[in-house]
């Protein structure tokens, strides 16, 4: 990754008016490239590269829906937030360049709240070759709601789609999907049950600092290995339930292939014992320490964890297997974990999970729905 | 302007899951030019022209903040909502292309209330070339909030800015400012005093329909007379301000100038009517038929409406001198109403209105600003 311009911290201060705030948020970004109007005018003027398509996404967090207050600091939800959009880019290869923001702001929320927030995004898009180039600020009565549009920049005709994967493609994933879903599915009871923080720390890490497969993506795609792409925001059976419907084919998951991951396994330990518990809080610390699940029932849950609904911004990819080493070799460059898990089908929509007995049953787990009700 | 793919008009249906809400949504838009990779992957995938710059600009409309369910049908409001980006691109002379939309949405609305939005939106685009080539959709607990994201191209380093203007240069508006401002001022009262509604009419479509002047930016950037620009979305007063600040310049409108608005003049009646109306409603329409308040208080008043808060989105211009003739040629030839209502001189952020008799006076009227407190 090539150095960037970084945002400078915000000091404290009361919240001014909408042209003071909107200067003081604008005073602090870093400058970026390419950027001939940056904000303060009607539109921001950006000059793109020849030879590139432009790759655009955008993405909204609403205080409540996506986040709590009081259980992320600003700078950890504004890298968050960049996270969950740089996916977006890395699923297409593409590099980040330029970034809207618009913020719907509540009364109830002061000046070094949001400073902060923006300093981790800026911040975060800037490690990744991005500026914050224009926005908006508007009154939300409620609730915090930020939307950011990021744009990038891809060689032309190279972007990576959720539509090219074929029958007999690999099926590839990167870190370890269901961590950021663990997290959230525990917070409540994490907060009740303080002793096993130490077990919910690498969900609660997943979940609180994700990060965006940008460069690997970048270094991938000269491979020309990857012939479809999709990053997990909605979980690993929902994303992957996308990709096989874009691309008209099937999957099947090898439970062997998966990589182990003893998080997840405690995490499902940690839910069994919150079943078990009752009302039985003043021994709940020497029982903690002393329950041992069914193995069977442990790894049940723990492997549907893996495949549930969970944003962890990691990656899922369709890899030509002739091309498979390359693919390897370049994770290995970039110290970035990658699993080839299984393998894609012609079996349009139907995804199943192989074990190692050699049985085969659908693949557990359903995406993210907001509009579902739970 | 060129003939572009317009959007279907939707049917009425209930309110589905996520995804195939989305599936609706994006199957119903026109596809855009340059559009490599639309709706239903992580991101777009668009082709610029070699030669252009990228403008780019974003726009959040909040429900109960900047509109109200029961009074704009969705339909309206998403030409509005499409007018006020639309604008911006104008006020930077560039050609709308592509838009990202993130809808966030509560679960009072139906599907068909939404996409009605949609439509209206999609159309309102499509008549200036552009397409939604991608967006988001999330769930806000309490209202419907809607961020567009806007984009377009204008030729290599002929973007239009905020800080162009040099003293001497003309001031130039078009269309008739405060309007729109003046029928949200008048919005509860005329519910309540039906018989105005004509008199309303004209304050109600400046609100309900503005036209972005697209067409026109793009014309008259041809001529090269235009040194700066900015779109009237906080009201005459304020975003001249905000021009004048950019450019280090002052600016006297000439009273004698501004074109007579016979609307904003009955506008300024009905609110000296209402200050006088008291308590005596069964009289009321009798007397409003004989109401006549002393001719200088009602000219101070219309005057005061012109430079108001008002989002209008017509454009205020500094025009190079030299090149006036060609501008007001273009105007007409665009049949878009253009008066030189004064100009720029060197007395930094003063600004002044001069009178039939000679004398100046600060102008009067301030800009929108969500935080301050009203």
């Amino acid at each position: 990754m090539t150095e960037h311009p970084r945002a400078r911290r915000p000091r404290r201060h009361p919240l001014p008016g909408e042209f003071e705030l909107i200067r003081r948020m604008t005073d602090r970004l870093p400058a970026g490239e390419g950027v001939i109007v940056g904000p303060g005018d009607d539109a921001a003027v950006l000059r793109p590269r020849p030879g590139y398509d432009l790759v655009a996404t955008t993405d909204t967090f609403v205080e409540g829906v996506h986040w709590l207050r009081g259980l992320i600091e600003p700078d950890a939800l504004g890298r968050r937030f960049a996270a969950a959009n740089l996916s977006d880019l890395a699923a297409m290869a593409a590099s980040p360049r330029w970034a809207l923001l618009s913020l719907g702001i509540s009364a109830d929320v002061d000046a070094a709240w949001l400073e902060e927030f923006e300093y981790g995004l800026a911040d975060a898009l800037a490690a990744h070759g991005a500026a914050v180039v224009g926005g908006n600020l508007t009154r939300e009565p409620e609730r915090l709601s930020f939307t950011l549009t990021l744009l990038g920049e891809v060689p032309r005709g190279r972007a990576w789609t959720r539509f090219g994967a074929r029958p007999g493609d690999l099926l590839a994933v990167t870190g370890s999907p269901g961590r950021a879903g663990a997290a959230l599915a525990l917070g409540a009871a994490a907060h009740r049950v303080p002793f096993t923080a130490a077990a919910c720390e690498p969900l609660l890490r997943a979940h609180r600092e994700p990060s965006a497969r940008v460069a690997f993506a970048k270094a991938l795609a000269a491979t020309g290995a990857v012939t479809a792409a999709i990053d997990l925001s909605d979980g690993f059976r929902g994303d992957l339930a996308h990709l096989t419907e874009a691309s008209g084919v099937g999957a099947e998951i090898d439970e062997t292939l998966w990589p182990r991951d003893p998080a997840l396994e405690e995490a499902a330990r940690l839910m069994l014992f919150q079943r078990a518990l009752g009302g039985a809080w003043p021994r709940a610390r020497r029982r903690w320490v002393r329950f041992e699940p069914a193995r069977a029932r442990l790894q049940r849950l723990a492997t549907e964890l893996h495949f549930a609904p969970s944003d962890d911004y990691e990656l899922l990819l369709a890899i030509d297997p002739a091309l498979e080493r390359k693919a390897i070799a370049v994770a290995q460059a970039q110290r970035t974990p990658l699993a080839i898990v299984g393998r894609f089908n012609d079996a349009p929509g139907v995804l199943t999970l192989r074990n190692a007995e050699g049985g085969t049953s659908p693949l557990p787990g359903r995406g993210w729905d907001h509009f579902s009700r739970r």
